[in-house]
C-alpha cells in the first residue's frame, strides 16, 4: 500500500508517497509530475550499486533519457566541488531547462542534487528518492539544499522544493545498523516537539521498530514526513515555527563542530543534543524532571548515545555552538520544550545554564 | 524628483527607484526595507573609485556596518570561483541569515552579488544598485542572477528577487560612451516588442538621449524599468511572456559564442541581434519592411552595429546559437514582431530563413 501525502505550498505544492517496493515503479511515479525528456541520477557509488539498476529500468520504461550522474560518497564531498562535477555532468549530458534531476541516496546526496537542480540554468525540476531513514523523514522533505563551504555547514545553498518525494521502505531494511538508528533521532524529534501521541506510540513500539518491522516503519516514516510538511507548510523560509525542528540541532552542531565532524553521526550528536536539551528544558522549570527522562530513556533504549563523549568538555560544545549561524546576532537562541509534543524557542538563556544542561 | 516603480510578485513585490543623486541617500532607502546590522556592498575596482565613499558614508549613516566586498572587472570573472570569493568575504565578516548584500555595479556585479544573496545561508536580503544604463533598464529587474560555467552563460543561477532597486541617473553619466550606447539597444527592444508609442519617442528624442540629458534619460530609463517590471510580474520564471525580452538575444548569443565573446560587446551583438530579428520577421511576411527598416535606422542612429562585423558569416552565427539554451529541446525558438511593439515567439524556423535573414 502507498500513501499519498499532500505538502501544501502555494503554487509548489508536492506529494511524499510512502510504502514498500516504490523504486519498481517510480518512472510511473516521476512521469506524473514531469514532461522531462531526459533525468539526470545523481547518486553515490554505495547506493548506485543497491538501486541504479531498477530505478533506471524504471525511468526508461517511462520514457526518460535516464542519465548517471555520480557523486564521491560523505559529508565531506558537500562541497562546491562536487557541485561543479555534477553542473559538469548535466552540461556533458546536453541537460536543458526543461529536463530534470533525481536525487537518489542519502542527505548529502540529496542536499547537492537538490542544490543542483535549483541552481543550473536557474531551475529545473527536481525529485527526491531518500534511500535512508534520515533522509525519507527530515532532509528529503522541506526543500532546503545547500553545501557546506569553509568549515561551515550548509553555508551555500536554497530553498528549493521538489516535484514529488519517494521514500521506498525497502531501502532502510538496507541500511547499516547505525545509519539506521541515526534516522531514529530525527524521528523522536518529531515526538518531543510535536505530537505526544506518536512519542508514545514509539515507547511501546521500540521492539518493532529496532526489528525493522514494515508496519512500524510505515506508520513512523508517515507520520514523521506528514509532521515535518505541516512544519514546512506553515514556514517555509525559516522565519518562525520552522526554527523547533532545530531542537537538539544547536547542541548537535556545537558537538559536531568541537568533534571537527569526526567521531560521532550526526544523528548520534541529534541524540546527546535533544538529551541536552530536554534537562536544558528542566534546569530552567519549563519541563517536568520525569518528561526530561522519558525523552533521555527512549533514546537511550534506541541505542542511540545520551552523554557527551569522553573528553569532550561543555565548554568545547559551547565554543562550537558560537560558530553556529542559529547563534543569530551574538545572541542565544535555544529550542526547549515545555512538555513532550510542544516546543518553542527561547532566547537570551545564560552560559552557566548551557553548559550546566551539558554536564 | 524620485519615481518610485512597483514590481508586484507575491509575498516578494519591491520597487524601483529612479531618479538622480539618489546614491547620496542610498542608506535610507535600503533601511526602509530591510532590518539587516551587516550589508556588503559588492562591487568592483572600477565602480569602487567612483561610488563607493558616498555609498559606504549613506549606509553607514542610516546604521549599517557596511563591508565592501570587492570581486574583479569584467564578465570572464563572472564564475563560482569568483562566488567563492564573494561567499568567503561574507563569512569572513561574521555574515549571517539576517544581513544583507548589495550590488553597486553593472550587470555581472549585480548577476553576482544577487546569486550570492540567493544562496549564501540559503538566501539573504538583496538591493540592486546599478550603475550603468544596461544594468538599470535590463538586468536589475526582474530576479535573473548567476554565473557563466564551462562556457555556457549563466549556466548556474537562481531566480531572486531584490528587496530593492535604486537606479541613480547621475551614474549613467560616468559611462564610457560605448557602455551608454549598449543600454540603449535594450532601450529600443522595449520599444521594439511592447510599446510603440515609446519607441516613436525614442526616434523623435534620440539627440537629447545621446546628449544624455536629464529628462530624457530619466523617461527612457522608468519607461524601460516599468515595460520589464510588467513582464517580469506576467512571468517571473519565463515560462512564457518573459521570453519575448529574448528579442534580438537569440542572434545575439550565437554572434558572441562565434566570436568566443571578444569583439563585441553585449549590447552590440543585441543590435545587430534585433535587426536580423526584424530583418527575419520581414521575411517570414509578419512584419512589413518599413517597420524593419524603421528598426534598423533607430538603431543606426544611436551608433550601434546593425550588421554582422567582417569575417563572421551566418554560418558560424547559426552554429554558435546551436549551443543555446533557448534553442529548446533541439527546436529552433526566435522572437519575431508583428508590428513596432508586438512580439510573440515562433518555432520551427527553417535553417535557410535564419541564415538568409543574418546575411
Amino acid at each position: 500500500m502507498t500513501t499519498r501525502l499532500n505538502v501544501s505550498l502555494e503554487g509548489r505544492g508536492y506529494q511524499i508517497l510512502v510504502g514498500s517496493g516504490l523504486l519498481h515503479g517510480i518512472g510511473r511515479f516521476v512521469r506524473s509530475v514531469t514532461n522531462a525528456p531526459k533525468i539526470a541520477v545523481v547518486t553515490n557509488p554505495v547506493v548506485e550499486k543497491l538501486f541504479a539498476k531498477i530505478v533506471s529500468a524504471s525511468l526508461k520504461n517511462s520514457g526518460f533519457n535516464a542519465i548517471p550522474v555520480r557523486v564521491p560518497d560523505g559529508e565531506r564531498h558537500k562541497s562546491l566541488r562536487t557541485m561543479e562535477k555534477i553542473y559538469a555532468g548535466l552540461l556533458k549530458g546536453g541537460f536543458e531547462r526543461s529536463d530534470a534531476v533525481l536525487a537518489l541516496g542519502g542527505g548529502v546526496v540529496g542536499d547537492m542534487a537538490g542544490f543542483a537542480a535549483a541552481t543550473f540554468m536557474r531551475g529545473i525540476d527536481f525529485v527526491q528518492v531518500p534511500t535512508t531513514l534520515l533522509a525519507q523523514v527530515d532532509s528529503s522533505v522541506g526543500g532546503k539544499t545547500g553545501v557546506d563551504f569553509l568549515g561551515g555547514k550548509n553555508m551555500v545553498g536554497a530553498f528549493y522544493q521538489p516535484k514529488l518525494v519517494v521514500c521506498d521502505l525497502d531501502a532502510i531494511k538496507t541500511l547499516p545498523k547505525r545509519e539506521y538508528l541515526c534516522g531514529l533521532a530525527e524521528v523522536v524529534k518529531y515526538g518531543a516537539i510535536k505530537d505526544a501521541e506518536f512519542f508514545e506510540w514509539l515507547e511501546n513500539f521500540r521492539k518493532d521498530i529496532l526489528k525493522g518491522d514494515v508496519a512500524a516503519l510505515e506508520r513512523m516514516v508517515k507520520i514523521s514526513c506528514a509532521t515535518k510538511a505541516r512544519v514546512v507548510e506553515n514556514d517555509e523560509r525559516e522565519a518562525g515555527e520552522r526554527a523547533l525542528l532545530n531542537f537538539g540541532h544547536t547542541f548537535a552542531h556545537g558537538i559536531e563542530t568541537a568533534l571537527n565532524f569526526k567521531k560521532l553521526k550526526h544523528g548520534e550528536a541529534v541524540a546527546i543534543g535533544m538529551v541536552v536539551a530536554g534537562r536544558l528544558s528542566a534546569r530552567l522549570g519549563l519541563l517536568d524532571k520525569k518528561s526530561a527522562e522519558r525523552l533521555e530513556k527512549l533514546i537511550a533504549s534506541f541505542g542511540l548515545p545520551t552523554a557527551l563523549p569522553r573528553g569532550l568538555t561543555p565548554a568545547k560544545v559551547w565554543a562550537g555552538m558560537a560558530h553556529d549561524k542559529k547563534f543569530l546576532s551574538g545572541k542565544t537562541r535555544f529550542v526547549v520544550i515545555d512538555r513532550i509534543g510542544r516546543a518553542f524557542v527561547l532566547e537570551g538563556i545564560t552560559k552557566q545554564d548551557v553548559l550546566s544542561a551539558c554536564g
